[in-house]
């Protein structure tokens, strides 16, 4: 088999031909900004070895990837029962920002890694005093990186325009499904998706998670077995929004990606790793983190299934 | 750890205490003469060694467990490229037998494992002269056994009663999905529901699957890893109906049940697993099975992320 | 107010300038044979006096408008009870093909004039010996023509290519509203749609039903009263397809309307209308006859808010 | 025939033995407070004359009644071309506040009569300087009284706790259809729905669009005739929430319903009419108002199509 550096390699040769096929998003105005020939990957180890290649040091917002830490911080403050009673934990074959089911099929939203389930997620965790500081310092952890920032300018972009996740969370509180009132709501979601971070923060958040919740670095614990668990099953059916079951099937790695441009996948007990690139396919996913992912997947066997010979 | 005989023990207690829970299906008239006490488990690990339980030498029909070979012969006899231009790899969030996504959110199924995709999947293999002849070639093999029959008065009763099934295909056939006419279509698909199997025989197909497709006992290739790994990740996404996301949550293991009470399940690179139970849940899931496989996933840390500590 | 001679020349030419804007039919085969330059209108008092232009003895298929006289038929043989236990009232917003209200909002039809709704009001006349031979009759005796006849290549091109129609019959057999075979309606109602009709016949029928029900020649009652208000009050709310707002709006006379390229309309106690041609919008309502009628209605004061300046 | 006194009379006897099929609206909290026993009635003929009975001086909020006013408010001020790009006429089957068609059928609310039609067509007469006070001015001339006020505490109770209306603002809000910030259409739309009226005024009102805009008292035009006739047209088709078809079926008169208790009808060149009854069926109207027009309506042969003989 390849090393990983020639695998690095390699993959970032095959995802930078695909970067004319994306866009940037454009729906929140700060993001209009991303140089969509951007491409950045970080692979980090459990035994602490770390890779990287391009823009691997770029800021970046969370966007989505947020939603993954929100819902540990909603089980670790919250509770079990509290989170599945305003949020299932099934895919839903529609786009994240779909608000259909919510009037047709059940008025839960249908899991947490979609916009509407991650508000109610949020919602969880307001008896905190200081919400948002609480979910910052966990994200540090997570990331290993104290110096972690909100952008405030991407923030106060989507507080402004986020119209569509307002009618969801309205929807919501009409339905007594929020804990708290929508905009509470919506302003701590916009702040956690609005956190700035690059590729090596979020492979160290990986392989936090692809080592059952330990930080291999330090042997310390930072998440519960029983979340970790939930959190990257979620990855697994619904993590890429609408195109969480071609990934499975393709690549088959727990990931979770944002239209920031990032994508985080947990590679079980090996690794975790990171990629970035601001230039999106239509369903919101970056085409170049995608096959950057996809060809190590191919080249260094990570798919859960990959099987004896391929 | 407990020894599997003793985990299978006391997995069946667990799960006797829940079919009060269950109702025997009555859609398919046939299926409503099943006994809604009826148990039973058989658990095959790679090394050849066979575990049993209960009813485990009671035939009942495979029902949709039948898309998981479907889906392998479509691939086997048509190609990826001809089965993935009729049907897509998505899970969906509604039940089983929806039509409503074929109308509203994109033609073709979004799955093999729903009724319309299996339909779609199966009006791919008629270019054959005896395509049930050869699938029924296809699942002896895979269940090592060689006097598998189909049930005859299940497949009438079904073929007479499948009136939703029927409306799938029709829709199918007008928005040009099918490969053949919608009668042929559904005949094939309604004969596949109807095979008759033990939880001995989905628990030989399970190790095949666990094993990456090649039979444990023979070390002959059976499947084509490629297959194995789309089956294993569907099974995953999509097996357990719109219940799929809290099984993966909370059993972990690639499963596909069918309403004639039986799942099947694959523990990578370890064992098969078949239950059954004829009393189902409200999503068609039987209830003494789920429970079984959820016993089973805990005792023996089964759950693809099972981490370190439970 | 100009003359009904001068209002129905100038209605042709006003409406042969948006025929370019239509197209023939293709989902029914036989209906792509159609010529969609032709343009017919016939317009009959209640005092008899009968005015024409164009292709008015040009023969075409009734299409949806054999919906009214289903309706008819079957409030006649069957009654309000079962009918309407089998059919709502409600409009839409929906094509007339469509399956999802089936599926989403309520098992039953929303109304007679779709065509699910048409199916399942044909499904309540099966008791008779010769359902088809008997809506003839009927037929016959509102258009005022013993020479009505099955056009039966376009029956056999329905039955042979009405997957849609096919897909709703059988989910509605699933879900228990039609009173017989799926395969039993669908023909019934292949034949109906599939009546050969002109101007003249359609605008006697229509004259007919803007007088209660009464013939106005010979002042024989050929429609119960309270049947009559219940059709021409559909047409207004339905007849029309997804269109039948605008239509309310714009024209204001109860009408309904056939992708073979009919539209008769009821002006109360005052005439009936027909006009024909087969180039059709996207709604599939005639873009021709659609124009005559607008016109017609704009010149002769037609609309029931008419009012009383323009 | 007997007289209108007399229908009145039954009318009201008629319609308070069904008053306990119905509820008082909760979701608005101070509509909760009416009393389900009132019922009142008003009908003014063209002539002038007024008959009244039960509890038709009460004041109730005009709620839904209001967007017919809010429609001719918008036509006049706004004109035909900007109301009709933001809002259809098509009639939707669906519940007055479903939000499922304005993410899969068009962007657009379907038609002005339904809660995100109505919010939308207020955006439409933002450049005002005071629309409220502008609207205020309009309904107190079609309702032939100066007194008539805001009512403050439903006003406030509406928006505190109007959320689902709200989720609709921000998703048209989202999908550039409004034409102004959705707390700002709603501020309006909200303050609309809580005018304080009386059986009398809607009375006057309704007789207003029978005489085709022209106060029948005193000659004056006070709706231009085009705007009267898409105002009594959609009435008719969507009048009456998602029980429109039925009621135009049972009772055929141009009518509009609030949750307030209210339903006003215009039957035309004859009179208006007026009813009141707290107590509403599962669709939102008045189960007695809408008993009281049900009985006028065949006492007195008010439907549009009801022909010679009853």
């Amino acid at each position: 088999m390849i090393s990983i550096e020639q695998a690095i390699d390699e993959a970032m040769r095959y995802a930078r031909t695909f970067l004319p096929e994306g866009k940037v998003a454009t729906y929140i105005p700060e993001l209009a900004h991303g140089d969509p020939g951007q491409l950045g990957v970080c692979l980090i180890t459990k035994d602490g070895t770390v890779y990287h290649d391009g823009d691997w040091q770029q800021e970046f917002t969370i966007q989505s990837i947020s939603k993954t830490i929100c819902l540990i911080f909603a089980l670790q403050t919250a509770g079990y029962e509290k989170v599945f009673s305003k949020v299932g934990v099934e895919p839903t074959g529609d786009a994240f920002n779909s608000i259909v089911k919510l009037e047709t099929k059940t008025l839960h939203p249908l899991n947490p890694m979609i916009n509407a389930g991650a508000i109610a997620t949020a919602s969880c965790c307001m008896d905190l005093e200081d919400p948002f500081g609480a979910f910052m310092d966990l994200t540090r952890r997570l990331c290993g990186r104290e110096s972690i920032q909100l952008n405030e300018s991407v923030y106060l972009s989507e507080k402004k325009s986020g119209m569509r996740n307002r009618s969801m969370a309205y929807l919501m509180q009409s339905d007594n499904i929020l804990e708290c009132d929508a905009e509470l709501a919506l302003d701590l979601y916009f702040r956690m998706c609005s956190v700035s971070v690059t590729t090596e923060d979020l492979a160290r958040y990986a392989v936090v998670l692809a080592n059952d919740g330990v930080d291999p670095a330090t042997g310390e614990r930072l998440v519960e077995n029983w979340i970790v668990r939930i959190v990257k099953t979620l990855m697994v059916t619904c993590g890429m929004y609408d195109g969480s079951g071609e990934f499975a099937m393709k690549v088959g790695i727990p990931a979770k990606s944002g239209v920031g441009g990032g994508i985080m996948a947990s590679v079980e007990d090996r690794m975790g790793i990171a990629a970035f690139g601001p230039a999106l396919d239509a369903k919101g996913n970056s085409v170049g983190a995608y096959r950057v992912l996809e060809y190590l997947s191919q080249a260094l066997r990570l798919h859960y299934f990959a099987g004896k010979d391929l």
